[in-house]
């Protein structure tokens, strides 16, 4: 328990004062945003504002999450009653969603640069983006699959899950990764696209990591190797998961003080990237992928907006489905004020969230 | 737990379809806002927006509530299996708590209508109105500290509560009468001055009785008639009290819809000192009342923001504290824009909410 409100509280503190220097850093190197020339005319005025917003949150994450192991291990050392069974070791299920959001932060960092150097919104070319996603995300997926504890269970498995794995779901290996690779796209997509408006993407995604925490620790409470009763999980790591939501959780929270409307900052693709890479490693190793799917509804219904407005676009031979994709767009297009279309679309995410806690409790409830 | 997510959910309903009919009604019969001279000039624009949204939010939270135990029981003769004992009957402490919210929204709206018949922002006359709230309090205190349950638990117990009971601070009954006043006026006070900013105390009284809700679900999980274990909970009827606090946080989360900025509906004193009622009754009922503080600590320092206001203001003979008091005009007099103070003041609500559940948790794994 500690060790979770440790990492989110250090994350916290850290983009909490760190962002406002970060952004006067940008500003003096003049690292503004360039803003697309196909979105909503009104987002004009945001030229200017810097972004790689998304470094210091990684920063914050990573600070957290080490810091948090840190102080507990000194302070068990030292004989603090209480910590020395909090400060457990560093766990692979950890430092893979660490490293996952870390990995893909930097690629969003190489495409936040070349906007920058090359003053234009596109950044970097898809395909080396895809390219480096795809290794990265391959490289997630074979450790992933590989590395069992001494119970033998593996930090994710070749399974489709919904509040666990699904036993007549098992995938064969190069299906699962394949699996793997297509959670990690399509929630880094979706993240991605959420991240249109002031705000929007912060919040919902504090939201959503905060939810996983939660969930995270409920399994640790139940997990097989400590409760062999009904309903228990065979899950890896799920306390040092727990602690990895808490710190980016807490991350969120800080900076969402400096992204709230009007914007000083944004999160970028450095931001955006990380977070859906932590939320699909999140979703994989907790084997919670359909309830994955509802915590993070509103990244699922950003990305699915653009897919269906291009479908829609070739299939009708140029009739549009929304007034804009993504989503947000189409509100603010519908006259919404950009500030309401943000609280709305909060509200929805919330509301997903509340009902994918409540997926997650109400089958642990009947397994009982 | 079907109860309290029925509950949530048929509240939430109503405010997100019925308040557009609401302001659509509101606005026909011109029952719009008169906005205080003595405010930021800025909110001049605001006159004309329509006020009393609280009486739809107070509607959709006792329809939650009835409708919820309807539902539940209606379903349990129909003999689907498992609403049997979910359909549990009213309780005396969930109805103790509907009553005060009702009473109060009630000199809330004799409030707000007055200031719409006489075109002022003031409304009732102050000592009319402290009347009334005394008349009320009292009412609520003495049936809540003279209904005992088959246990002998009454709803209100007549100790100053932490995270439950204080032993050794039992009070005469006189005393915990004027206890039990005291925390009424402090919360539908603070709450009534915190109803300054568009979704402002929507926002934070969701998370604040989202809160309670989660905590009184895990008193009832730990309540010592079920469960005698160590660190059990001596409460009346907190599955009950789990059910109005999902159906406040879900009307709320309704009529945040419409409340957001720019907001197209006032909660109006209707709503705010109902909201106040409640979320006190429940710090009472609960035994927790020093948890309550930190989880409603953003009402806790609008109020205490107005009272160092005046204070300063007298003992130095004029000078001010704050640019303006309550808390959030000093932060609009500071320069931020309107969605930022409140943004920013939803964080630190949201902080507090944590920190308030953290204090209520870690003091259950310590009895253990």
């Amino acid at each position: 328990m500690l060790n979770i409100l440790a990492a989110g509280l250090i994350a916290m503190i850290i983009t909490l004062v760190g962002t406002r220097w970060w952004i006067r850093y940008l500003k003096r190197h003049h690292y503004g945003q360039f803003i697309r020339d196909d979105g909503p005319t009104t987002h004009h005025v945001k030229r200017g504002t810097p972004t790689m917003g998304g470094a210091i949150v990684l920063l914050a994450i990573v600070c957290g999450y080490f810091g948090s192991h840190l102080l507990l291990t000194l302070g068990g050392r030292a004989g603090v009653s209480g910590l020395v069974e909090e400060g457990q070791p560093l766990t692979l299920s950890g430092l893979l969603a660490l490293g996952l959001m870390v990995a893909l932060g930097a690629v969003g960092f190489a495409d936040d640069w070349a906007k920058i150097r090359h003053s234009r919104s596109l950044g970097l070319h898809a395909k080396a983006k895809l390219i480096l996603q795809t290794i990265i995300g391959l490289a997630f997926a074979y450790v992933a699959l590989h590395f069992p504890n001494q119970a033998g269970i593996t930090p994710a498995s070749p399974a489709i899950s919904g509040q666990r794995d699904v036993s007549w779901l098992q995938l064969p290996i190069w299906l699962a990764i394949i699996w793997i690779l297509f959670i990690i796209a399509a929630y880094s997509n979706g993240t991605n696209l959420t991240d249109g408006l002031d705000g929007l993407l912060t919040g919902s995604a504090a939201m959503a990591f905060l939810a996983y925490g939660m969930l995270n620790f409920w399994q640790w409470n139940q997990e097989c190797s400590r409760n062999l009763e009904a309903g228990c999980y065979a899950v890896r790591d799920p306390l040092d998961l727990a602690v990895v939501a808490a710190a980016v959780a807490g991350a969120l929270v800080g900076f969402l003080w400096w992204n709230s409307s009007p914007a000083q900052i944004f999160l970028g693709d450095t931001g955006s990237l990380a977070l859906g890479g932590g939320f699909a490693a999140l979703t994989i190793m907790t084997r919670t992928e359909l309830v994955g799917v509802v915590i993070g509804l509103l990244f699922v219904l950003e990305a699915l907006s653009v897919i269906l407005q291009v479908g829609f676009f070739k299939a009708t031979g140029g009739r549009r489905l929304f007034k804009m994709a993504p989503l947000h767009h189409h509100f603010e297009m519908m006259g919404w004020q950009e500030v309401t279309v943000v609280v709305r679309l909060w509200l929805v995410a919330g509301i997903a969230v509340m009902a994918g806690l409540g997926l997650f409790y109400g089958e642990w409830v009947l397994a009982q």
